[in-house]
């Protein structure tokens, strides 16, 4: 079966987002991240901002979420957390990229969401914590947090709304088709592997 | 870092050692694997039978252990049990063999014994239950146990085994350089890529 869909999951520094762009370009497809965030957001009315962080972190109801619940939709939500109505949209969402034809997915639990369909090949992109501080802060500068606490709160995050949601545990190799480590293997490779793999 | 040492830890079924005996025969290089058995044999006085069935299995000392101790060499085994002086053995063979040169090393948790080396590129090997039931069945042919319970059987020996020496969990990803999953890519591609990559 070929394998026309891509989704990459990916440990926040590592690299992931990167390789996806690179792999959508060289392959000629759509690769959505921002879009698909911005797809999502449309759909439930919450602000992009909002989803982008909400997204792929811990479930579960909190006080302040409400405040944030889109206006003017009464009921919108069916008594569901943020998080789970989230959830059910990117769901919806991602289903439906699926069906548009071959393209980049990453994050978004991708990989769980669309274990059904058989033309779609799973990537899990990773790194060690130093390579990945150092990245994150060449890219996205300096802040209060060290990087190393930066991205262990990132991992937790995902770790957590990644098993809650899917049952799964995060980083198990069994999940995907392949992963890869940017730290030892460097970036360029990776597409390369990917990119051969798809053709 | 050139990589010139590759270790494969493999699920049982998955097809690592093929892999790794492929993609050692394409490189030129040596592969350890019974070869392996048989040098810790050697170095024990364990017949290497015994060592094949209990270098990767849980460890723990046990009564019937002492009944194959190596016979004539009083006190050799330290007070150790039977699993931790094969342990020993299997590590300062493994660091002797990486030594030598390039070479391609199958299970024995050489993964985490050469964990410390630039020079090494670590391969994890999986495929789901399926795939390897069926391909067992092919290979070593039927048994009184249906495939998928012997599956379950080695698959657990293993993650104890590997989980009390070296510490961490089987199969996750982040231990290694690459996972790969041969019901999905099939074994041809998956030594290619390795191939590709120690070149």
């Amino acid at each position: 079966m070929e394998k026309k869909i891509i989704t990459i999951s990916r440990e926040f520094g590592s690299g992931g987002r990167t390789i996806g762009r690179m792999v959508a370009e060289q392959l000629g497809i759509p690769f959505y991240d921002k879009e698909l965030v911005e797809q999502v957001a449309l759909e439930s009315g919450f602000a992009p901002k909002f989803v982008e962080e909400h997204g792929e972190h811990s479930p579960g109801r909190s006080i302040l979420s409400y405040a944030f619940a889109p206006q003017g939709v009464p009921g919108v939500m069916n008594g569901l957390s943020t998080a789970d109505f989230l959830w059910n949209i990117q769901c919806s969402v991602i289903l439906q990229l699926a069906e548009k034809g071959p393209c980049v997915i990453v994050g978004r639990n991708a990989d769980y969401i669309l274990k059904d369909r058989p033309d779609v090949l799973h990537a899990y992109i990773h790194a060690d914590m130093d390579y990945r501080a150092d990245r994150i802060v060449r890219l996205y500068g300096e802040s209060e947090k060290s990087p190393e606490a930066r991205l262990q709160e990132k991992d937790k995050r995902r770790r957590v709304n990644y098993q809650h949601y899917t049952g799964r545990s995060w980083g198990q190799a069994q999940n995907y088709d392949i992963c890869l480590n940017t730290g030892t293997l460097g970036i360029e490779q990776c597409v390369q592997i990917l990119v051969n793999m798809a053709k």
